[in-house]
């Protein structure tokens, strides 16, 4: 790389935030929310420099959300992201272009959610569940190996990292009847977002799937188990999912993994057509979660059995639509190893097996002031690396 | 009543739509969509007239939607229903007022619709479904009678009353594995919806909950059971639903309802104080259920188990916020008897069963060009009759 007006040491090919990803966010100025792109270390605001796009491209850069930027579809993203491209690798810096320190830059929630929508495509999640939950029955339901099961979660309830989490009260499951309090079981679940966008669409085909998928974050999708274990029956996960979901700051474009697109896992039988796929939209990312600053899990998402063409081919065959702002959420990313596990849930087998952190500590479920991170990478092209911001949230004692 | 300006036989105080009930809508204007009220069968659209307001008020009737109107709160809920009441009430008409015709006249979905949350407070609705879809356990799952259970449904697929139905395509449950195809059991689920507004809030309280309630309209929650079946397990339904979900094309105003207010059902044994009511908020409101021309059911919504104020209360116990636009529904409505069950799965026990209707021919599930229209009444003021505006819709053939 020549050398460019970004003076962070952050910015570079082999760093997660070069200029091979430069992901969408939205930061606080004196002027007010601003579209930016994340350079390195710093936030790149957009509207400063509205001057050096064309007055299609200016609408949706000076807008106070990527709300515009999402509709606008596939095509303007493309030239956007290539004028982006050249900015941040000039020589010279754009007249009145201003870098925002990410440190002591305050990020809103980029987007306004339409419907969110939360899958379970990990195998190893869902059979280590099964397990959990349905002791006594097989771990994988029959319709699993078929589609990717999947459920509308609360779009109002979506925050952007950095959000504390507070403990939620709710009902559970006791010895005479049902308790009420705080819950006892707060746990993680360590997943990968997709940002919809385009025109508004009934029946995406796995084809033209990616036309209406923006970008790429990571999800945090905070889960109470004991409230879920007892109200879950027969309708599905409500008020132990619904308190918060946690996404990234910044939203990595989807053409950013174009090095990173691998095939899914073969299900063992036929797909019925809807569902088969005549491009990879496998991803090839690699997860970390972070607890209180150790290290607890690394799951890999490549070997997610659904990918993120054929989760929207599934959410849109009975003809809803899709909107530019829907979010789908990948579910728990888990691999076949222990340390790959991405929910504590299944990082302590519900409580069984402690995890001790770095500090001496042993952990089973949250602890009020505990903060999880989660990240994510992927190969990016010439042997660079691209990143997804980090997820990250406190837990607050419940009031 | 006194003569008044309005010459509409259907705008009486024994009619649904008298001036005791004056629902909000949105019709299309030759100056574009409007803010409107029902009067009889005509809608009165209020920009027209906005000088009769005060200023406070007039940003809310000039809108083109009622999001405005549903964040502006009860006090301000309270005013403009004294004030239209006055106005429609008069011996004279407002300077510049039109009276459109309804069947002349085209309605919009009133409202941006937040989150949708479909709950399942019927007993009776909730046993034959059980009895039906689990026929070697219990009907009623411990849960049920200790929380209205509930699940986010897809906003993005909420349409107005008179929008077609497309029969979805899905998976099915076949006897070598899934098959695919144009649903072959659709459904309704007649229901009541709750439609939000107010401040952003999280734990309401059942007491503070009507606060959090604009209006109450009729639900036709399309369900695909063929689809719903195969996928239902673990977590919830999903595509059986979110194809189409039909609301009234008017929100008649929770204080309309006031007669109408009873107790709900005792559940046998001590509720958890957060659903605990101080005031009763069940409604005694009648359903009816017209298949083809047929009145096949009517339902009484006086039998759900969980009223408005307790499912809001539940919903957001967790600290899950509501925001206006925010829906919910009661669940479908079913009675007792036979004739009173609020789904064609349950009116033909799951198909075993047919319906003859009034033309002869006998029914199961939905049939393409079938058109099912459900509404409502409450008992009003002094002898009156409250309507809740029909919802009608007609299937059309898959693509």
């Amino acid at each position: 790389m020549t050398a460019c007006w970004i003076d962070d040491p952050a910015f570079t090919a082999s760093s997660p935030f070069g200029p091979q990803t430069l992901p969408y966010g939205v930061v606080e100025t004196p002027d007010g929310p601003s579209v930016a792109v994340r350079v390195g270390d710093h936030a790149l605001p957009l509207r400063p420099i509205a001057a050096e796009f064309t007055p299609d491209l200016r609408e949706l850069v000076t807008a106070a959300s990527l709300d515009p930027l999402l509709a606008a579809g596939r095509p303007a993203w493309s030239v956007l992201r290539a004028r982006l491209r050249e900015l941040v690798t000039a020589p010279a810096a754009p007249a009145g272009a201003v870098l925002l320190p990410l440190a002591e830059t305050t990020t809103r929630l980029p987007f306004t959610v339409g419907d969110y929508v939360d899958f379970y495509s990990s195998r190893d999640h869902a059979e280590n569940v099964g397990r959990i939950f349905r002791p006594d029955a097989e771990p994988l339901l029959p319709n699993w190996t078929h589609l990717p099961v999947g459920y509308h979660g609360r779009a109002g309830t979506v925050v952007v990292s950095g959000t504390d989490v507070v403990r939620p009260h709710g009902q559970r499951r006791g010895a005479e009847g049902p308790e009420f309090g705080p819950s006892t079981r707060l746990d993680i679940e360590a997943e990968i977002g997709f940002v919809c966008g385009g025109p508004v669409a009934g029946r995406v085909s796995t084809s033209s799937a990616p036309d209406h998928v923006f970008g790429v974050a990571v999800v945090n999708d905070w889960s109470a188990r004991d409230i879920q274990a007892w109200e879950y029956v027969p309708l599905g996960p409500f008020l132990g999912k619904s308190f918060a979901t946690s996404i990234s700051a910044w939203i990595t474009p989807l053409e950013a993994f174009a090095a990173a697109r691998v095939k899914v896992p073969d299900p063992g039988h036929p797909r019925l057509d809807y569902l088969v796929e005549d491009q990879n939209w496998g991803l090839d990312l690699h997860l970390e979660v972070v607890w209180n600053g150790t290290v607890v899990s690394r799951p890999d998402f490549a070997g997610m059995a659904y990918s993120c063409a054929q989760q929207l081919a599934h959410m849109t065959v009975n003809g809803a639509t899709v909107r530019p702002g829907d979010l789908f959420a990948s579910g728990t990313v888990s691999g076949p190893e222990k340390r790959q596990r991405g929910s504590f849930l299944e990082l302590s087998w519900s409580g069984a097996e402690p995890i001790t952190l770095e500090d001496g500590s042993t952990r089973t479920f949250l602890e009020d002031g505990d903060t999880v991170t989660i990240t994510a990478t992927a190969p990016g092209p010439d042997g660079s690396v691209v990143g997804l911001a980090e997820v990250t949230g406190t837990v607050v004692a419940a009031p």
